[in-house]
């Protein structure tokens, strides 16, 4: 047997953020984050200048904190860049948009490993390149004085190419209810760190690194779209945000969600048959899989990769499965509520 | 004789971030948050849309952690907005661009106060209104285990109207080089907060909201300003980073200096007076006025605002201050450094 690489390199305190300093930092965190190819001024100056050819720009930020939204004796840095620019970019996607640039800014304690902060900075490039897109600046700082815990906050750009935004308040009765991407996956993969596994499967890998389907964002809102959202909190949840945008109801329908999310079987059944319990908890109040839920006119075609999984009504505004409100499903699955609770 | 307000509203457990939840406090935040002119979508989506009138878009970011960049019982939820705010809103000036929004990050203890939060997106929308800016998008994460600190992340952006970004290494032999704004002012007030001194004196305000000069920015670009940055960690060390990465020598002359920023006689002497010591350290080294220091063309009419401060020179890059490096300037004045040490 092998040993399995640490996740996280061994301390070495001639090369952690205390001994190399900020700029030392920076200057090797750049080294590993590309050149956003609408960058004309990148990073290490007062701000970014970046082309904006739509004439506009979208722009969102998340903040992930160690010990809320990751591990690093779960995740690999290369992990955690990628997951950290995974969450941003989804959020440019959901927009209808093509991702540009991200910011990232970090409070760290000063004995955090320059190596490891330079793999956050490579899965962070690897999850923007295939755009174009790369870190074009950042501000690193020490974190609290009571706290080791390292906060990362993301903020990415994006262009339109001239569409309309997809936002989350057009969905309209008649209107079909599709998703793009995994649901679930992310979820299950964490299920399965909390016991204690950490062997890659593709769960794990899933909750590790996920897979947002970012090309169905801009084709969504090419089909004529009406509302859009990513699945951050879990399909439940973030349906849920669509429905109350849009003042509609949301009719979710649980057979095509198994025919689209657990067929064929595949690791869901298998980390659930093992660890006991229902895989469909997963697909409807997993987050962080970044899957893509949108409503279209249901005379339009969809594009590829979205699966029909309900329709939109008229009523109180929420979102029914087969029928049962969003809240007595959740109540039945025994997953604590609709989705992910930031102050849990 | 009248108690002063407190800086944090007082304890009120149902009034707290936990017992509101996210949602809560984001809709109690945005109340108080104003709107962008140029926000095509603003809050409540994945993302925000602002329009990029330019075609180009001026961005940065910068994390503020409690107890390293502010501290509740020195500076109110007011106090804080406004400085995180002007923070980020210099570094766009800075490039010669007109800031046109903010998004925010922050992550807080469960037991935060609502109020106080509020209070911080009232003092970031004051900084912002004069540009027709607000914060368009956002994030709220409960902090680290570990952590009872805020943690904010602000990233700005900024559009420049046509003109060329002013970037920090254009300065060239034979141009002046010239500051707009406070110098000293923020460190001195720092200097009576820590020795427990709170009356809100000049200098202390000062602290507690930066007034950086931002029609200065712009202007300077207007003007041919050939390279720029903001004080960020003090003059000194912003003046080291132009000349870095401009490959100059810039030479400051203190008798400009004591001219422009200590003449008349105001609150630094008073302080210095008082506690000990000269005033020059403060204008030398201490940061976070948000100043500006610009290089122009011998030539080139100032804008308004602007005192020459000194002028670039062939030479090993680096700063002096008639003549002398300012690593031993620095020793001098007993500083400790030339500027803001971010993990000293």
């Amino acid at each position: 047997m092998t040993r399995p690489r640490p996740l996280v390199p061994p301390p070495d305190p001639t090369d952690s953020v205390g001994a190399i300093g900020e700029f030392g930092v920076i200057a090797r965190v750049l080294a590993r984050s590309g050149t956003a190819a609408l960058a004309e001024v990148g990073p290490g100056d007062d701000a970014a200048v970046l082309r904006a050819p739509d004439g506009r720009v979208v722009v969102c930020t998340d903040v992930l904190v160690e010990g809320r939204h990751f591990r690093r004796d779960w995740s690999s840095g290369v992990d955690i860049g990628h997951k950290a620019a995974a969450a941003n970019l989804a959020d440019i996607a959901a927009m209808g948009a093509v991702p540009t640039a991200l910011l990232v800014g970090l409070a760290c304690p000063a004995g955090t490993p320059a190596a490891w902060l330079e793999d956050i900075a490579s899965g962070m490039a690897d999850e923007c390149d295939r755009f174009g897109a790369a870190v074009v600046g950042g501000d690193t700082v020490a974190s609290a004085p009571d706290s080791a815990a390292v906060v990362l906050s993301v903020t990415a750009l994006g262009d339109l190419g001239g569409r309309a935004p997809v936002t989350r308040d057009g969905a309209r009765p008649g209107n079909v209810v599709a998703v793009a991407g995994r649901l679930g996956w992310s979820a299950c993969g964490l299920a399965v760190l909390r016991r204690g596994f950490a062997s890659p499967i593709a769960a794990v890998t899933a909750h590790r690194r996920p897979v947002p389907p970012y090309g169905a964002g801009p084709a969504a809102a090419d089909a004529g779209a009406t509302a859009m959202c990513d699945t951050s909190d879990g399909l439940l949840a973030d349906a849920g945000h669509l429905a109350t945008a849009s003042g509609v109801r949301i009719d979710l329908d649980r057979a095509a969600l198994a025919r689209g999310f657990l067929e064929p079987p595949g690791p869901l059944q298998q980390v659930a048959a093992a660890l006991g319990g229902d895989p469909m908890a997963w697909v409807l109040t997993g987050g962080e899989d970044h899957a893509l839920v949108a409503t279209f006119p249901a005379a339009a075609a969809l594009p590829h990769g979205f699966t029909v999984v309900g329709r939109v009504a008229e009523g109180a505004p929420g979102v029914r499965v087969d029928g049962v409100p969003a809240a007595d499903v959740a109540a039945a699955l025994g997953t604590g509520g609709t989705g992910h609770a930031h102050f849990g």
